[in-house]
């Protein structure tokens, strides 16, 4: 640990929350030095949907290595970038009828989110983009002009321009349909509210606090877009790769997104990869005009593809994960109906869940109670009060159950002891740490 | 080569200069699907300074993903990390009395260089960078900023903001310091140049056309750096990693950048890496507040380290790129003396150097031609006027001479056919398809 | 007329809708060159209170040249700016319980609102300024930041940035609150919308269309400003100087905002004048820091002061403006009962009213069709479709009849003639000679 | 004065300088409460070229007022604009061949630069404003992106973006021609300065430190300008209307710039009045798109035109200025040989001309002592460092030798009683109190 103190940055997060020495990891497990299990609720932050170091593309990464296969080249063709694209256009996008094409971006989700942004402001000549509040799509400063939480927002150094933040679904409440004033604000020429290149969305947001949007929410957002000529764009970075339960989490709201962004579970393996999906229409794109040395990481090709054959050809992984989704569901229900005194709520859908503990401090202690039982869970939300659920999606039912059952015994132990939700004192100081 | 056609977007760049589909690769050689062999005097854009697919690297990084050990772990401690900073801390940082912390940013240059902007901004409080003209920095909407060059800034869509531009060292003609421009600007309090959080600069510039900066000037930088304090960070993304002889391209210059941001060859084998190297008093960051998903990338850990035990625990490396770098030198003078009617001059330091054919027309022909001999080499500049010569630094003499030779060769092609540089009727041609 | 064609830019707006050439003016009416009457319910967009030429005070500004009091002193100490500060200090601050500092900016509106904007910004530290929906502050490009209009902000030619945009009262519904919307982002530290330095809020929306915020609103506006440690900035520059019924228009919702900027009829005759007005504590400004060559015009102190002495040494205007307030409210919910079909509804308060025709180009027909009998009146609002009554405060009982008639005989003949709304093929023609 | 302590915010400048309560003034002269006279060689900032309340304007601004001639009228057409018009056309555009159509825009010179700013990037499509070290254009947001100074820029609060700096005429020294310098970034598609919309400068910097451009600098400029087709801006808002001997301080370098800046002595009394001048073809405004409800100011007409049939119907004032611009500068040059230890350097052309006296500090002792002697002068720079002689235009001779006696002697008992220019101490006191 040592040369981490030393020589780390302070920057370091999550090392703060799991202050171990990872070595190895296998499925849904990762292994510390000194030979402990953890249990991986986190999974890469959504990056790890079919677990650590999956041994379907483990041996295929294997082989490609050992057959010295391209590692790095440039944007040039590949023969894995083409099976790569060929397996993704008929298993994925064939079958949904989506007809976009692909760039390959710097293999980061910001990246991705930097050009689809980028593309949108140049396909529409208009510069406004539409985010929503408690939005994240990534801190290099073109993505967080978008993202909307403060904390990263407070150290650009810069003025962050070119958005407008307009309310996600449900934050007036659940009576509000928040398209409409999205509606009313780009019908009216003096709203003040530019007419926009692009809305950006997630349709579920992770790091806003695990919120879901309705189906109808979305359908009605992509009617907003349409009418006003405005892009719409989903940010599937960590809701997509079946992590809600389809291939692309806006699926099921029936709804044609013109541009996608995909990063993290895309690869497969947890290797660097990221994508932008559009519309033929909208490929303006001059040559190289948006690069980066590591765009189209070609170890990923190939475990992208494996994942992409093994997971989805068949709509097998879709069913599993909408059978787990369902028991994580009831697990919640029936954890906040013990627990926190009706504060508590649940949230999401799919494989992506979580119980919005209210209280950051509260939610904090429940998963650091949780890693003392060797869970490694995260919070996430403006102050970290949601208990945030993402284990692999090829999870096995037992250690899904060991899962939450840790879960709901960390949050016995921390809303039992102190018999309450603690004092607004507590709150206060948590507030103040956070800042 | 169908499916690139139809689902890939047009932002494809090298691809459109070496239309093939590579399959494997090997030292100094890529190979095409029917098995050509192409001599890569391209190397990643500086990425594979080891070679490709280096066989001491590749058997560490087949071990590492045959025992399972960490794929992805965000920013978790691992050991592959640890081992990663203790080597590098060992064998780059302590012999050269660099005492820095090292942040692991989203495996980009661009990403290294957003974090760098803004760790300057929040340390200092102020806003304004100082970048030099023909600088390039990557293409996220911040590093865009201190960019010089207009294909890319012009696909911005929003206003860059934050940024100062200063000429590099020999803009204004041997005779001038700009410097000393730069010291008078911020001793001005009217000037209009804001006084800044940091300077920016690349020792020897790629992208803007293999412009080294005398030692001299760096340190006349540094010392207006100091005096107004502000920082001074070095890019050392295409000309560290040993490029131009010494591991950090501004070694030998004798100065001591407060931030350093490093990428392409740091990882070794071409996987995505970066880092930012910075004084420990800087390292005011707050948790997480600069993060990313693929932030230290663990397969680059391992192939990092070996590339520094293998590479730079002594200093045969370093010696042979500068022989090498001499010979490349004297072959290219010889090549300027004889082509180009007096007009082409040669640029650069080290195994980083370039023929600046003046018309990018005329330099395109030439790669195209040494294509045709089956050598990839690119071009670079405002006008991509300048042949690039960036072949992996482990090259053997044979190949080395092979590649000069192709590239003579191609010049006495293009040069003799026509007798003559281009007509001015060619030149605008080539800017309209540029621009 | 000749020479305006020849050599006055396109850009002259009034004369378009009222194309004579005027030639004098007194208290309710323009003449133009043939001696035409006119009578003026536009009153330079609410800058003549208190009627064209007032012969209060020209007498005291005639008698001020005739002197040779001072015209031209900077920010010089002049007897005129002194009798000013001193009657406006004590017969509008001191009755009000108002403790401001006086700032002279640039003598427009627009300056005063730059002036304002960054001295919230200044004092705060905090880059954001909260505007509305609607809202006008002028189209410098600070205060155009926070305008809402389209039309003006389209003529920037660079991203206007620091701001956000918050529904004004009503524009979500009669329902909702829209402070509390504030209230929420603001308390979410994931809203996106940053911690401002400042809210800034006109009372009545002159160009947004006359509408009128209820007093509960403002207060919780101010409630919701102090909670967060915001700036409340009320820009008085139309709504204030009694258009409403009192000195400031905020005063009947008892609020005391941090600061206010006034314009407009602040000087009485119609001449350039501005100020801003702050709590003293907010008075950081270092010595000249916001300046400008006309800051402080002596001959509007002069007219300045003669309207406080004369029309706020005690409340007999304010009662009238009330009295006929009531009248100009009566007649219009009477035309709106006759006319519209029952789309068209009333806004504003006090003398500050107006008919929301919703169509912008039937409200256009009905101003030139008024002008036709020599009414001088116009249209505000995102499409100009409210007819907006902006008649001088001192206007005779005969001449507020009067206009009114005209106005009412205008819409008869409007709609009258055509016994219908106008089809939406008008409707249509009309936006695109708008946009 | 108690008055202007108790409430007049500390942004106050020039009566720090000149702490008098002034309430006539006549000619060259100010007289104070008591009665005292002081000589003006400030003449508001340069908008006193007539003197204070020239006796034949006063007259036909009185007759004005007296006859109800319109006070405000928005941008109405009224007799007093047309007669301006065709007074301007006639005796101002037309013999010196000027094409040039005239906007009104609110009246500060900074509301001019905005339009035209606003108007140069609409017409061309780009946002980048070329603007020189030390040039200064006023502190509205869009403005101040163009000013130098830091003392203003430093209150904007948000970042100042769309400009980039160029080196004034001298300013690298005086072997480089820094018109080669923006030739060569312009030329140089990666150079990072953006193909601008405009140039704006200044021919002689005012507030820079009374910097005046060669005339062969100028028309480089303009070569360059035309040679990118970028649109040239001069800022003759302190420069023109005669300062420097011409009515248009650019006439004499045979430039002829695609956009005019006017105010400051443009009213001929000191009314607050602004234009923007520009090449018909330029005229893309919308109606209304920039606008201001003090624009075109009916009592400015008056006498802007009563200025023009005065002053600028002949040569005469012109041949005046020339001559005493001569005595001007002979009378610095024999104070520069006599004190200042020949550090003193003399600057600028016409009646714009200025003593470099390095030291901030010591030139402040200078205008200090000189007020003790009853006159009134100020300094400029980035240090205050330039004693800056702007008498008006029309002073008589006995007044001029007077003037520049007190400066003499004030130089003399400065310089005199310290035997040496101050020390550094001195200096960085100065400093901080600037600061």
């Amino acid at each position: 640990m040592k040369i981490f103190e030393e020589i780390e940055s302070e920057v370091q997060s999550y090392a703060r929350s799991f202050p171990r020495v990872f070595n190895k990891a296998k499925g849904v497990f990762l292994y510390d030095e000194e030979g402990n299990e953890y249990l991986d609720f986190l999974a890469g932050a959504g990056t790890l949907n079919y677990g650590h170091n999956n041994p379907i593309f483990k041996e295929k990464l294997l082989d490609y290595i050992h057959n010295d296969g391209i590692t790095h080249g440039l944007d040039l063709h590949t023969k894995a970038k083409g099976e790569f694209l060929e397996t993704f256009n008929e298993k994925i996008l064939k079958p949904r009828e989506l007809d976009y094409v692909v760039q390959f971006t710097g293999p980061t989700g910001t990246n991705a989110v930097e050009a689809a942004l980028k593309l949108a402001r140049n396909v529409t000549g208009r510069e406004n983009i539409i985010a929503f509040t408690n939005g994240f799509h990534g801190v290099s400063l073109g993505s967080l002009a978008a993202t909307g939480n403060s904390h990263h927002r407070g150290a650009a150094g810069v003025s962050l321009s070119g958005t407008s933040r307009i309310p996600f679904d449900g934050y007036l409440g659940e009576d509000i349909d928040t398209t409409a004033y999205l509606d009313k604000v780009l019908s009216d020429s003096s709203s003040g509210v530019d007419l926009p290149a692009a809305v950006i969305v997630e349709t579920v947001q992770g790091e806003g606090g695990i919120n879901a949007a309705s189906f109808e929410w979305l359908k009605n957002l992509q009617t907003v877009c349409r009418k006003h000529e405005v892009l719409l764009i989903v940010d599937d970075i960590q809701a997509g790769c079946g992590r809600t339960g389809t291939y692309f989490s806006f699926e099921e709201a029936g709804i044609y997104p013109d541009i996608v962004t995909m990063s993290k579970s895309l690869g497969g393996y947890g290797l660097p990869f990221a994508v932008v999906l559009f519309r033929p229409e909208l490929d303006l794109w001059k040559p190289g005009e948006h690069n980066g040395t590591f765009r189209g990481n070609n170890f990923a090709f190939v475990t992208a593809k494996a994942a992409i054959d093994h997971y989805w050809s068949d709509d097998k992984l879709s069913k599993e994960i909408k059978r787990k989704g369902d028991y994580i569901s009831s697990r919640l229900e029936a954890i906040i109906e013990k627990y926190g005194e009706g504060n508590f709520t649940t949230r999401g859908r799919g494989m992506f869940q979580g119980i919005n503990c209210v209280n950051g401090d509260l939610a904090g202690k429940i998963t650091r109670r949780a890693f003392k039982h060797n869970l490694i869970i995260e919070t996430s939300g403006a102050e970290d009060h949601v208990v945030k659920f993402l284990c692999p999606l090829v999870i096995d039912d037992e250690n899904l159950k060991k899962g939450m059952d840790i879960v709901e015994q960390a949050i016995k132990e921390v809303c039992g002891k102190e018999d309450s939700i603690p004092e607004e004192k507590d709150y206060f100081d948590n507030q103040k740490l956070a800042s």
